[in-house]
């Protein structure tokens, strides 16, 4: 005899999560039975608001709410200096730095040949459609690790061309780590040391 | 700047499940973003269809989509020998083992003074409202723990007066385990409840 239908339902859920085992599953399962029911309410509403409400903004492909991103529309950020991350969630890190004050380009993913990924699985295109709007430097900050390097020296092979400034985080940050888990001295001497590429 | 409103609220649920820290309710929630919305909308639907339409036996108080659960309306079951777990997921362990064909009964956690957990807390005045049904035997499957032993003995003291014969899981050595790695308590009971062979 297995768990009511209901529960079992909701572990498979659960399970379908990256990262969470079958034992896991069972714990946040068994938690949501005890969970309030107006929080399991509140749970559930936000699981579907933000995956029908979010998109990725026309400009720079970060996470938004509306046609474009919170960042892209905001008149005091200076859209001539453009940061290329490789996730939505890097721009996190790099907004804990109250210095930057510039804009933002999400590439979606890191050139990774082996597992077909080239230039056409990431938002490079879109990124080559800004140059021609009088930026004047591209800081490229995808992960200093293999992936990140490689997709950095591709995108400064294009941009340079454009008489464009093309600068990437410097190597303060421990090589193979990853910029989402940078504290915030680490990440501000890596912006103020960047160099030309 | 921070993350999209829907984004963030997403986040902060996640983050309210036990085990999930801050970094895994992120990567839970972009996950989220990333499942197709058909995925989304049903993993929603299951948190409140399981809230809402389970509640306990009210037998046996395990977890029951109707006012008793499948196993105690199960007429193959013999409702005169009683398992007595303390949570109803340990019922899915018992339930891994075809031979036994009793009925249980959950008593939602164990004896724990100093954490204000007594009798009054437990299910056991329905345990013991059951016992006026012809039961023969009532097998105490709590963890052997401190609190797991207590409660199995506060309830033998209950029951035993009734004329009902009360039992134990045993104690010893897992099958397949390896002498070299039991902790000391378990050997010791492993050999205190040596058999003839």
């Amino acid at each position: 005899m297995g768990f009511a239908r209901p529960l079992a339902e909701l572990i498979a859920q659960f399970e379908r999560l990256p990262g969470v085992g079958p034992k896991s599953a069972q714990r946040l399962a068994f938690h949501v039975l005890r969970m309030p029911l107006e929080d399991v309410r509140r749970f559930s509403h936000a699981l579907t608001v933000a995956r029908e409400s979010l998109g990725v903004c026309s400009i720079c492909q970060n996470i938004a709410e509306g046609e474009t991103c919170e960042i892209c529309r905001d008149g005091r950020r200076d859209p001539h200096l453009i940061c290329v991350v490789s996730e939505a969630r890097d721009i996190m890190a790099m907004e804990r730095i109250a210095e930057y004050k510039g804009v933002y380009h999400v590439l979606h993913g890191l050139l990774n040949p082996l597992n077909g990924v080239g230039p056409e699985q990431l938002r490079i295109r879109e990124l080559l459609a800004r140059m021609s709007g009088g930026v004047q430097e591209v800081i490229l900050a995808t992960n200093p690790t293999v992936e990140g390097d490689a997709t950095a020296l591709y995108l400064a092979k294009l941009i340079k061309p454009l008489d464009i400034r093309v600068t990437r985080l410097a190597h303060g940050m421990p090589i193979g780590g990853e910029l989402d888990y940078a504290d915030t001295a680490t990440l501000l001497s890596a912006l103020e040391y960047r160099r030309e590429l």
